[in-house]
């Protein structure tokens, strides 16, 4: 039997992880990796980093050069080779060569496509003026890297307010340059619940980061001052020196449409567990496939590079007769900007909603990423989605400095293995004083959803606040309720609970609110024990503030 | 009915926290609880801190107060007052007060013991000289902060190199004060394996701590400066101007001991899931109790903060009628000094041993914590022990800087959900340049892992090494294997292999070595595709330096 010939389409973390994985699995396999661009294996997820400077040198962004794999893997590399067409019945695609401008056919028994996702360039006005820029590759980075050496730009636009549009804040920033963010929804970073997202919006704000929200690119045109303005949709006026389009990514399925292989309705291309097409010879992988959500079991698109390798092994088992399985997606995600890290794993909440999930419940914490008494203690805002059938967790999300991205793995390993808030409760992790405490966050997150599921103490739904006809308790010391209570809402310190409960109505429902939740708890424990009929506004009033004080 | 009276022995990590669940519970119970010292609720894990003046305020590491514990949950606290002996027919405690020097009478209907462990004080010779200390307590710190205040100590002696010798090391050097340990065991660190607890012998070496292992001390002594003298077994002398007996801890066993409650073959008081000792009336929890082990099912004692709150919750739920279990210990333990991180979670391969458990596997590596590119990359030095016969995951050890306890804590979660190095595999983790990559650590080690168990490599054993009749290869690059290399091993570069491996023999085994364990697996799946016999020295010279290299 002759070596079997495999072909990849895009040489990035699917494609160059594929072929390499495949060359494991088969020393006698013909590998020809092609790439489109001038470089294959590149750290895409460090551009912004480049252009920020951090990292100084662009070498330090390839991670294997053709040569590297050609001597180490015996895999052909060809750059600047364009895939163009599929013969589907003759098993060959059609290549053009940017270099030498000729174009050539290669045969395949097996075809991976990995070409990844284009950013959004929206046919706005101006868009294609100098100065305006979309950031995916390397050469991208270098043209914003040339720009800012040379133009010296002092003020700079970014167009969304996503993931890659606050990293590229973070680090034009660091270049000295004002940000101003520009984003079409109402909120940042569009995959988290919006309170969650209001965090960094307030911590981007104390960076001097300027945010429009809720409004859209109308177009841009050349300033007098030779620069760019930017309008909005609502008439808003921005002068920007450079512009960044960070408005999402598309997935690249022009060579999978004009082959006829499925495209699924979130156009992306539609694959089965082992990442194969609807042809049984090609197999989909990274940013252009649409991936099912672990929880809601919805497709979607996740332009993620850790899903992109785990479907590039298992693409690569399948061709080489072995039994792999993608299991979709937790959507795992985190960013990091002028030290504020933003996680989250599994569904938020408005996923659930979207997906028609309606069997969950919230609980909001705010513990500290070590004990309070070692130096250097801050806050956690962690929001625990977990389902009130039998406490199965549905999804975290979590904003904060230091131990933000280790709450949310545990929590992401947690929801892999189909853990209940039962078994986060008794989850036994690190403690010393400079990492965690006695009762990690993760464990307050179990305790306190327990705590529902068990019926001691039920939770009063935050977005019913401004209607409710319950009585608003507050169980903080004096001086924090002077500072700012939820209005209309009656303070009893925590300790005179016991003998001022005759100040209580007893035939109708409190709402037991203090800083962050725990004192409300032992006041519902207090109160429910006592007769009444007490809810606790989870998370308190650091939740109140995050839900309800939207500026 | 009556109110349940319950008195709770002992007021500080496991007491405290039973006190306040148990009034959660039942708002109507007597609790009344008990410390024979000054405080209750203190931050025992703090002290190391308060004495390098990290803390300073001693008043942060009060975490309540008794008037806190009176006004917020109606407990009474009775400080200096200690239990002296229990009558479990009349169901009543002897008390002596402190205070007022007299002895008294409480009844309960529950009794919970929480009395900690305390301090091994061996009866060496001299070891009551002044400036010989222990340290449990807030009145141990303080009065060695006196000591170092006053004194002004060049040199320090701790006896013992186990989590809290460690810790004060650093706290005493920070204090500007040079210190050797002495440990009797030839490992620091007893509880991990040798070759881990290796890498925090160099670390504190090139810290300028002084150590000496595989020695004990035979006494103290008076020094003519007015110091003191350490004499050790082996013949060694170090002067100190302050010594610390940092050599374990023992539990509290006297008074359970006194009133016939079954004491476990570790020396522990012995209970049942539900923290009930022998006596269905009394309970007991945290350090002096023994645990069992979930992995190896081996009573255990285990002196730490988080399993102490978890049973004290559970005897508290038991007490109040609820189901509550506790289902042993994985061990999670961290520990941090000069910067280093060491963990550890589930079994270590000497704790399989011992139990006689000998179907496991393990696999070292040491990844970066985040993608190389990004700057401030570090290794992390990881152990995972798993079983071989269906890769449930058993145990890991990380030792390194950043991101140490956030491996080990994704790690800790996979044991307690009975998770695979399959699983492990396909774990969706945070991944950002400066988090992490987009195979983290964890999904390294459960690659590496499965590899082994797909039967795509063969691991050499390490320990058989310096006897093995195996051709040794070495698949570095030239500059590194002349560096330094294992002694009688051929260097054949990766990239030369295909074309030399005519150099290797046939009918012999073949074990394969590289930097870190990735070049050598890539060798090895080259040659075993092309007929030769080969394992893979997991981890590679790293993990050779570690475990071959000892000084």
């Amino acid at each position: 039997m002759a070596n079997k010939r495999v072909v990849i389409v895009g040489g990035v973390a699917g494609g160059a992880t594929c072929a390499t994985r495949l060359r494991r699995l088969d020393e006698h396999a013909e590998i020809l990796l092609l790439d489109r661009g001038p470089y294959v294996s590149f750290a895409n997820c460090g551009l912004p980093y480049y252009v920020g400077n951090l990292i100084h040198d662009e070498a330090r962004l390839l991670l294997a050069t053709p040569a590297l794999f050609k001597e180490r893997f015996n895999i052909e590399v060809r750059t600047r080779n364009e895939a163009i067409a599929i013969d589907r019945e003759a098993h060959t695609i059609a290549i053009h060569d940017h270099v030498s401008g000729r174009d050539y056919q290669e045969s395949y028994d097996e075809l991976v496509l990995s070409p990844g996702a284009a950013p959004i360039c929206p046919p706005w006005p101006g868009v294609d003026l100098p100065g305006i820029f979309t950031l995916r590759n390397i050469p991208d980075s270098r043209k914003i890297r040339t720009w800012i050496d040379s133009r010296h730009p002092e003020k700079a636009v970014i167009v969304g307010g996503g993931f890659i549009g606050l990293e590229m804040a973070e680090n034009l920033a660091s270049r000295g340059i004002k940000v101003t963010i520009v984003e079409l929804a109402n909120q940042l970073m569009p995959p988290l619940d919006p309170e969650m997202a209001g965090y960094a919006r307030q911590h981007l704000i104390s960076h001097g980061v300027q945010l429009l929200l809720g409004d859209g690119v109308a177009g841009f045109e050349h300033s007098d001052s030779g620069g760019l303005i930017v309008h909005t949709q609502a008439g808003a006026v921005f002068e920007a020196d450079l512009v960044l389009l960070a408005v999402g990514v598309r997935p690249e399925t022009k060579l999978a449409c004009d082959a006829g292989l499925k495209i699924g309705d979130r156009g992306g291309i539609r694959v089965d567990g082992a990442m194969r097409t609807s042809d049984p010879h090609i197999w989909a992988i990274g940013d252009a496939v649409e991936v099912k959500n672990r929880i809601t079991a919805q497709w979607e698109l996740v332009p993620l590079a850790g899903p992109a390798n785990r479907q590039a092994r298992i693409a690569a088992d399948a061709i080489c007769g072995r039994n792999s399985h993608f299991d979709g997606v937790l959507g795992t995600t985190v960013c990091g900007f002028f030290g504020l890290t933003v996680a989250l794993t599994g569904a938020t909440e408005k996923a659930l909603r979207r997906a028609g999930i309606m069997d969950y419940q919230t609980v909001y914490l705010h513990p500290n990423q070590h004990v309070n008494y070692y130096p250097g203690a801050n806050p956690i805002h962690l929001k625990l989605l977990f389902r009130k059938q039998d406490g199965l967790v549905l999804g975290a999300q979590a904003v904060g400095g230091t131990g933000v991205a280790r709450r949310i793995d545990v929590l992401a390993t947690a929801i892999q293995m189909k853990t209940t808030v039962f078994d986060l409760e008794n989850a036994e992790l690190c403690y010393a004083p400079q990492y965690g405490a006695a009762k990690d966050p993760v464990n307050l997150a179990g305790m306190i959803a327990a705590n529902v599921l068990r019926g001691d103490v039920e939770l009063a739904p935050w977005n019913d606040l401004e209607f409710t006809e319950a009585f608003l308790l507050d169980v903080r010391e004096p001086h924090e309720f002077q500072a700012d209570a939820i209005s209309g809402s009656k303070n009893i310190p925590l300790g005179q609970l016991r003998s001022r409960m005759h100040e209580l109505p007893r035939f109708r429902e409190v709402w037991v609110n203090c800083g962050i939740g725990q004192r409300a708890y032992y006041a519902c424990r207090i109160l429910t024990q006592s007769g009444f009929c007490v809810r606790n506004l989870s998370g308190g009033f650091q939740t109140y503030a995050a839900l309800c004080r939207v500026p």
